[in-house]
């Protein structure tokens, strides 16, 4: 019988975007539970799939709402009918915090804030929409990423917010380092505490991460998690314990189109494909499952390359693999379609609707 | 006044792809005037820039046709009316090949191979189209991606063409490593010879790359010139020399969003929108042309790290920047549009019309 990514290719072409909605299930229901264990609520991060149905899945299995790193990617949500939208990112300029109020005005919608600059523009969207917005301090307890770096400038950054019309204190945003929890909830406790010197209350506080699922219901007072990439999950997933193979749902159709010496071969996806992420320092560039020890060892745009030398079985011209992807994320974000199976069945097309829009 | 890219933020939105035509103009007008001075003709590599609307201005400027590297690309090439073109790739697979055959049918196309599985699936084009599909040798002379490895291969592959109703033999094609261009030209002399015995006379003996326009005219036999890059630049094509900082037509405009620390700061621009990749190892992911002191340390999927530490002025949270990518080829590939400037003024938007198509 052919296999499904053969069929894959043939029907779609190749490369192609392939997303096993069975294994998706499960990813989705396994983080639900998990969330509901330790009654934490669950608001998954869409950046990962970008896709209003893959968000409905999450939200009919018990999802409180959910999260998004751009104003496009909520308004692609909102516009789907996908209400109660964090944006995990600062929204800064006139014309982005306008289409923040317009959006407001029809859909839940918060956004978080690290600098008084931000927080100083955004009540221009809670005047558009005639309601407050919620905002959320985002926190830095190791990452160096965004977000304020000590418990004084958190509290004082809420006090800014909560003092001025037309946005409401909404609560703090954590990306807590997997390896620094007691850190994080030091620093959290001394916000709290801060904070109701002044009556303010946080209704949310919100961590994120997939590997910090492993810490769920460990930071007291967290009220909902961020997960992105469990939806899917990656070679990044699996090298940090966070996954195994049976639960990745997501996998890249390619051909092989070149076998030019024994050792080596070149399959049609490269880095306009699946991208040049390393997934933090993975040996290769994916994951092939019919040949686990052949090497994705490097990318052109259109070609990857392939080290066979370890593997004992070596594919010919026009053989079909799937390769699971370093990182979905990004990977993703290179498709405008996914190909949607079921098993060995293949149910249909989905948009990668929200890829490409306006930040 | 404010400047060009505080206004293409605020018209379009951040981050935003930018193309100076003026710049490009320049650009095209260099590699044509280069490929004239040595009598090789030009057909520049589109899937750089993926534009039908550029295509046009390089075929304007004197380009004898153009480069694709997949099929999808042609295919909306040929749609806007760009003939002559070469998909210097492996097509492989009945669908694939019912589609090139289709496109031949209305266009002039030749492509490439490296084996024989792929030569066999071929004449099913040209039978398709009621006419000859042309077909090139690809040859590796030390790149070690795909290409037949020896000059023996390479008559035995040209025979196989030659003999094939639906097919012709077309000629050659080199990707050479910069610096093997004697070992290149021996390789493609014996190839030479040997197809003489047989009779056999390549039309095309096509070379490629940008940093290779350094050796144009330098490999007796060549016809014909592929290059992407040059149409825009970026920092691999400064770092080995082929081209300068006002070479570079193609900016993304970023914003600062975030300076959590004094040293630090955050773009809007992560791997999602300047991919990954390192340009073969460059420092950083980015030139900053407002601060070419500060580096783009490293990359989340929405947000560029900058490490200020090195620069003596520092961007406030708002500010709007001008990044030069590592690899334009791969950041085009992120942006469904480009917004097109020239010098200060902005004069619309083009569409990057070939991206996210069917390989």
């Amino acid at each position: 019988m052919t296999s499904l990514a053969a069929r894959v290719a043939r029907e779609f072409g190749s490369p192609a975007l392939v997303v096993d909605l069975d294994v998706v299930e499960r990813n989705v229901a396994r983080l639900q539970a998990a969330c509901d264990g330790v009654g934490v609520a669950n608001r998954p991060h869409v950046k990962t799939h970008k896709s209003p149905v893959l968000a409905r899945i999450q939200v009919d299995a018990g999802a409180k709402g959910i999260t998004c790193q751009k104003l496009g990617e909520a308004e692609v949500m909102a516009q789907a009918g996908i209400d109660d939208i964090l944006i995990s990112y600062n929204i800064l300029g006139t014309d982005k915090v306008g289409r923040l109020g317009r959006l407001l005005a029809g859909t839940r919608v918060s956004v978080c804030a690290d600098n008084a600059t931000v927080v100083a523009g955004l009540p221009e969207a809670g005047a558009i929409a005639g309601r407050p917005l919620g905002v959320l301090v985002e926190c830095d307890t190791g990452r160096e990423r965004a977000g304020v770096t000590t418990p004084e400038e958190a509290v004082a950054l809420a006090r800014d917010i909560a003092g001025r019309e037309g946005l409401s204190f909404e609560g703090l945003l954590l990306y807590a380092p997997e390896d620094r929890i007691a850190q994080t909830q030091a620093f959290l406790d001394e916000i709290l505490a801060g904070l109701r010197a002044y009556g303010l209350v946080p209704r949310i506080v919100s961590t994120g991460g997939t590997p910090n699922l492993r810490n769920l219901g460990r930071i007291r007072g967290a009220t909902e998690h961020r997960s992105g990439t469990s939806i899917f999950n990656d070679r990044m997933m699996m090298a940090c314990g966070a996954a195994a193979l049976e639960d990745c749902a997501l996998h890249v159709v390619a051909t092989v189109v070149s076998r030019a010496a024994p050792d080596r071969g070149i399959l049609d996806s490269g880095s306009k494909t699946l991208t040049s992420d390393t997934g933090g320092g993975l040996d290769g560039f994916g994951l092939i499952r019919e040949y686990p020890q052949a090497r994705i060892a490097r990318f052109a745009e259109e070609h990857g390359f392939l080290d066979l030398s370890s593997s004992p079985e070596k594919p010919a011209v026009g053989e079909v693999v799937r390769v699971v992807p370093n990182h979905v994320c990004v990977t993703v974000n290179m498709h405008d379609c996914y190909v949607a199976v079921r098993g060995e069945e293949i149910v249909g097309e989905i948009p990668v609707a929200a890829r490409g829009r306006l930040a």
